[in-house]
């Protein structure tokens, strides 16, 4: 176990830009600091495609959602300047080889190719199509969800697992936003009604309490006018101490 | 609820073949009735590929661990005959539209083309890879799993969620074989510690209780040797009763 996690501290080590954790420590995610890079203009290096912006595979549904929310990332002053909403989008993580260099016993070849479970389907609208937007006053996160056709479970519905999934990477995201790099250690599922492929879904997370290096963080998906209760879960993270790895001083 | 349970259930209906369902009730199982129509002969259909076959992308201890149990499904009698052994190899679950008319209400588009999550993608090795064993005799499941380089959640390890799909399939498997077709209700999983990419780890299932249409089921996943304990979880399903939708009689 504390190989392993030697291990994987190196991969998180190298996922988080040291100058932001240092600087924005309000907000010092893997997701944020990975945010900062794809947001850096360069002429030398392919920005990486940010996948939680629309594409012609998303339906109305998830279109509507998506600019209710959108909308409110930036809202107008009195005076007619705009400024920082209530809800901020969050970018898609994109892992790369350049950013990720964890994990370095496996084999190269696996390593190179690695892709992030929930984006590893290049094909728009097949899979997993999804966008996160979180509200830190109300520590709340919310998640559009549309699911693709080749995520079946029951016949013509999603899979259980890729219900889990999207729960994990919800809830992992916004225990991420609270305090940095985590691991899932407990996901705990009920499902309450099955959801047909295709479909929009709403998904949010809640904080429930922090303990230490605990987060206990709940989480519903619902249809997408939230009159149904698709899944419930709660989760719990434990927030992995980065700081020795990342030079001390 | 009512409604969405009642498409599902015409999606199950279509997936069981009634005379199997009529004559083989010590195992009525969609799992089964697939696999007898995948081993009929024909010079008409396309025979649908079973995944749970070695292919070249299958490592070293993906083939031990494979051969360990596949030498004891055919065992030899001392008159020199052979007679099936403790452990069945079940085949791959293959949706085909053909067989699967579930979810009606869904475009035709998203029902032709959908795909079970775990074998979504056609590239061997690249995500999931594994075969299920079953034990009736001792009410276990054991599954092979060598985890792809798609399935990335911390760098260079597995996604909780492609676990949890994992652990849903295997204990959905199980319970599908002690009593036809089953819904997930509930899944609780502990994670121990995180599973490098590529690497190839034991899940086994073991049936806890049975209580009228709930099925408890316990599930583990260590590595390879089972020295180290990388999951653990447990599982309720519901069967769900389709005899009323096989015309009765």
């Amino acid at each position: 176990m504390a190989r392993s996690l030697g291990r994987l501290l190196k991969g998180f080590r190298s996922l988080i830009s040291p100058p932001a954790m240092r600087t924005q420590l309000s907000y010092p995610t893997a997701c944020v600091s990975v945010r900062t890079m794809v947001a850096l203009p360069s002429l030398f290096s392919s920005k990486p495609r940010d996948f939680s912006l629309p594409n012609s595979s998303w339906g109305s549904e998830m279109m509507r959602l998506y600019e209710h929310y959108n909308s409110q990332c930036e809202v107008e002053t009195e005076g007619g300047e705009t400024q920082r909403g209530p809800w901020q989008r969050l970018p898609s993580y994109n892992r790369s080889l350049k950013y990720a260099t964890g994990g370095v016993y496996l084999s190269k070849v696996i390593q190179s190719k690695a892709r992030l479970f929930t984006r590893n389907i290049r094909e728009s609208g097949a899979a997993f199509e999804y966008v996160l937007f979180v509200n830190k006053e109300e520590q709340r996160c919310v998640c559009i969800f549309q699911a693709g056709h080749l995520l079946e479970g029951p016949p013509g519905h999603v899979h259980g697992g890729a219900i889990a999934t999207m729960i994990d990477t919800v809830t992992g995201t916004h225990a991420t936003i609270l305090s940095g790099p985590v691991m899932t250690a407990n996901l705990n599922v009920n499902y309450r009604s099955p959801i047909p492929l295709g479909s929009t879904v709403l998904i949010e997370s809640t904080l429930d309490t922090q303990e230490g290096r605990k987060i206990f963080i709940s989480c519903k998906v619902t249809s997408n006018n939230g009159s149904k209760l698709h899944t419930e879960a709660t989760a719990l993270f434990l927030s992995i101490n980065v700081s020795h790895l990342l030079g001390g001083g």
